[in-house]
């Protein structure tokens, strides 16, 4: 048996003109604001029309921690919108853009697989509507209105050695991690040490993506602290006068972007923070405005739910005043096996034992998702190779937690593939019985929220921090800064700091390295562990073979 | 009297559905690519249907040398275009894309001004249709894969004291004129000095603009030399084979963009290169495509015509195989006064005299400009504060010359203020006596035909260079790049390299100071002065006061 690639199905997929995607949502032809035939954004005057109507489900879609073997999230995120629109439900999608930088790197990131896809592929995996061009044009207007204003006399008496702002690029380029600015003598400024980071770790990228509106937009870029003083006080960019010319930057960017499914059916794909440094999920005005067009709205969050669910819970709904209804939890076999001790080599053989030891990994999210006080849904996501007895492991495993698991196979069949979860989603979502509630409230001490985090998401016996870091965090308390909530910065491969410790570890401990203040996000972030915030290129990229080909499709690119 | 600014009348004007605009050069819906509902991109495919079809007639609109009073070139771009409209004609404009960076220093470059203006205004001097963007990504992807390839063992042999390819930002950034990068240790690559410029001055730039199609784009990517190994022998992009991704990457960017005037009439905007360093001319794609869809196409060229108009002929025209039917030179009264030395302050009085003395600089574009065989019309564009007497004293020396002037109020009337040069224009370029030829021929060496501009077209009476920049072009003829033009980077205020020295100045030498070879683009770059690559922000960047207002529409940008 063989199959067609992801982007054979995408090219043939019949796209409708994205008019007629947008009038499923009750999007006038004026509203939509058209980036060619098949994408569009939603006019910020159209959506500033919707304050009062009632919100539709939300359904967030999640995963256990990553594996080689692969989970398929945002395929059954879009399976399951196309599952829900199959069943008669007025559905729609949100998730993330994809960075452009990286898919020169290794193969680009498609938006989902199989029979559920969003397009057009391509212009996703390149520059899209341009919302990350527009970021990184606000981030670096920022950094060069700090030069200049050192340069010009630094009136508000910037420490040159305390500037936290660098500068951003998407693309992976290792040589800008770390470098000297200003050289070349009086004209340029004032040398010093610096760096780039890639466009998706930019604080800019977080703040559009938790932005309520422009003016919300305008209020977190203006707290962004960019350097501190001699005496360490906080210099924001709002001091440097640089909020009002980056939310003109960002004016288009903040209106979320519609495409469709291969089913035709709506897909908001708008922001894309990074997932440790950040919080990993699609934008809140995207979200937001899906749940006023549709009843139904199904999205996703980065990594595994110890990081990606967690944030979304913590971080988003929170500052959103959003909550899920129903949290779907995709498993595969496959990553079972992987967590029950499998090498990835030997995944094609039937291995029920292995299947068994390895859902402890999937129980522990389980758990985790229901002490948020939301239902959960399992959807193992179908591969070819899945054993009807290891399947079968995995369902009783479920039950066994209070939860069920129902096989979804949308990625060789579409939306016919995934009809059973949709309904039971649908119902249980109807059932209005998630009673949310975020993990810690507001007043809890920062150090505290942290442990909160690592001993009731992680299981981990104690936070480990330096009495340095521990200081900073009271110092920020003491500065106003104590009500925000923790952003977790640490490996998404296990529920420890340890990407080697898969299943459900216990007994472990999570240092913390660093903490960040994202004062304009409005987020501090507990670095645990190496975080790269600026990829490098492969010994091969996959730049070197993307090319078009006669027909002028792009080849190479997936 | 009181006059609306650019920005008032740009928000009054009655735009139409760019698709109404399109239809207009019978380009099918289909065909057009929209971003948002007033800009768009026509297809590649619809172009390269356009083969065969008979070219409308060019007219080149340049201008003297720039002043602080301001000529109108832009405006008298939109305004003749709209003028031929007006007489009944099917024509089209065809002038650049602006830069954002430099939007956020000083005040931003609308396109055109008063009744003669192209919109959306905000959008063209923002993100517009992702043009430089794309070009940013191409330029940063190569200069990536450099220091990733020495990085990985350096097959190549790139001295990496001898890379030439620096990187891109489309920002104001004076602190990005010199770094060194890959600092932090082994695996961050290679230490070594390098720097940033602004996007307008990528060789990618102009390579974009002076493309015919996306093969030959790729073809020049490929050329680009980026480094030069121990033994001086270049490296090329397709050495690293970086051209094939750098073209997917500018696939979109590739195909121009239509807007409109203020009087619906289609407007190609498209591209973007330095005048100094580039060519400074909008696209040849762009102007090909114009010529096919309209009967009559106007377009400019960056600065004076000493430098831009030179350009035009010599470098755009030569390689795209088209010449200009007809030339306007756009002068003004108080430019004449200027030139004529007086101050800027005092150019609200009556001065026949310094008129009359400032005509010398005008008279020499004039036969400068027929001695590339094109008949040349002089444009006065009226300024409310000029005196008939002043008016006629132009009139009169410009028919003393063996060509006429006609006076201009399209800033003030639109299309009605302009019709008598219309009717000129086209009587001149329907009468089909232009016989253009360009200035040297393609097998003249490189060192002669830097003589040959200097001395027809700036009345120098010796080119000054160090023997080591002789043999540098000697060099270049050896590895066989002698056929190529020279691209002249020299001040734009003078046919001198004093940008002091007004008028018509003769007996000066034109020092060489440098030259560089854009192998990509295809021409030699001859820099005589300095040549500024980054531009810093001022004291007060426009970026402190651009900010939506309430009503969301953008302040201060103009």
């Amino acid at each position: 048996m063989t199959f067609k690639t992801d982007i054979q199905i995408a090219r043939e997929a019949n796209k409708k003109p994205i008019q007629e995607i947008g009038e499923k949502l009750g999007i006038p032809t004026d509203h939509l604001l058209p980036f060619g035939h098949d994408k569009a954004k939603v006019s910020a005057d159209f959506i500033k029309g919707l304050k009062g109507k009632t919100d539709g489900k939300l359904i967030l879609v999640t995963a256990i921690n990553p594996t080689p073997a692969g989970e398929g999230k945002t395929t059954t995120t879009v399976g399951l919108g196309d599952g829900l629109n199959r069943i008669g439900k007025k559905a729609a999608i949100c998730i993330r853009e994809a960075s452009l930088g990286p898919c020169f790197g290794m193969k680009g990131g498609a938006a989902g697989g199989g029979y559920a896809q969003v397009i057009p592929m391509e212009d996703m995996n390149l520059h899209f509507t341009g919302d990350f061009h527009a970021i990184t044009s606000a981030h670096n207007l920022l950094a060069a209105m700090i030069d200049n204003h050192i340069y010009w006399g630094n009136e508000l008496e910037i420490d040159e050695r305390r500037v936290v702002w660098r500068r951003v690029l998407d693309m992976n380029d290792r040589a800008l991690r770390d470098t000297v600015t200003s050289l070349g003598g009086i004209a340029n400024g004032f040398p010093r040490q610096t760096g780039f980071d890639i466009t998706v770790a930019s604080e800019v990228m977080a703040i559009l993506c938790l932005a309520t509106d422009l003016k919300d937009l305008e209020k977190r870029l203006g707290d962004i602290i960019v350097a501190y003083r001699r005496d360490r006080t906080p210099v924001y960019a709002r001091d440097l006068k640089a909020d009002g010319a980056m939310t003109v930057l960002l004016q288009q960017a903040m209106q979320p972007n519609i495409v469709q499914t291969l089913e035709n059916n709506p897909a908001f794909v708008h922001g894309g923070p990074f997932a440790n440094i950040a919080h990993g999920c699609n934008s809140v005005i995207a979200t937001t405005t899906a749940l006023k067009l549709a009843d139904y709205v199904v999205t996703e969050a980065g990594f595994g739910a110890d990081l990606g669910a967690e944030k979304f819970m913590n971080i988003k709904c929170r500052k959103a005043g959003i909550a899920p209804d129903c949290v779907v939890l995709v498993a595969t076999v496959r990553a079972m096996k992987m967590n029950g001790g499998v090498a990835k080599g030997d995944l094609g053989a039937e291995n029920v034992e292995a299947v068994q030891h390895g859902c402890a990994n999937l129980g522990r999210h389980i758990g985790n998702m229901k002490s948020f006080g939301v239902p959960v849904v399992v959807a193992i996501n179908h591969f070819t190779s899945d054993t009807d007895a290891e399947i079968q492991a995995v369902k009783h495993y479920v039950a066994s937690q209070g939860s069920e698991a129902i096989l979804c196979k949308h990625w060789e069949k579409g939306s016919a593939g995934i009809t059973e979860l949709a309904t039971r989603v649908a119902e249980i979502a109807d059932a209005g019985i998630s009673q949310f509630a975020p993990l810690y409230p507001d007043d809890l001490p920062l150090f505290e929220k942290i442990e909160r985090i690592a001993k009731s998401i992680y299981r981990a016996d104690e936070v480990l921090a330096d009495k340095k870091i521990r200081d900073q965090l009271r110092t920020w308390e003491d500065a106003g800064f104590g009500h925000l909530p923790i952003c977790m910065a640490k490996t998404q491969y296990s529920f420890s700091t340890d990407p080697d410790l898969r299943g459900a570890p216990v007994g472990h401990s999570v240092p913390v390295r660093e903490v960040r203040l994202a004062a304009g996000a409005g987020f501090i972030v507990a670095i645990c562990g190496e975080i790269m915030t600026m990829p490098g290129l492969p010994r091969v990229p996959s730049a070197e073979t993307i090319k078009l080909n006669p027909q002028g499709e792009i080849e190479g690119l997936f």
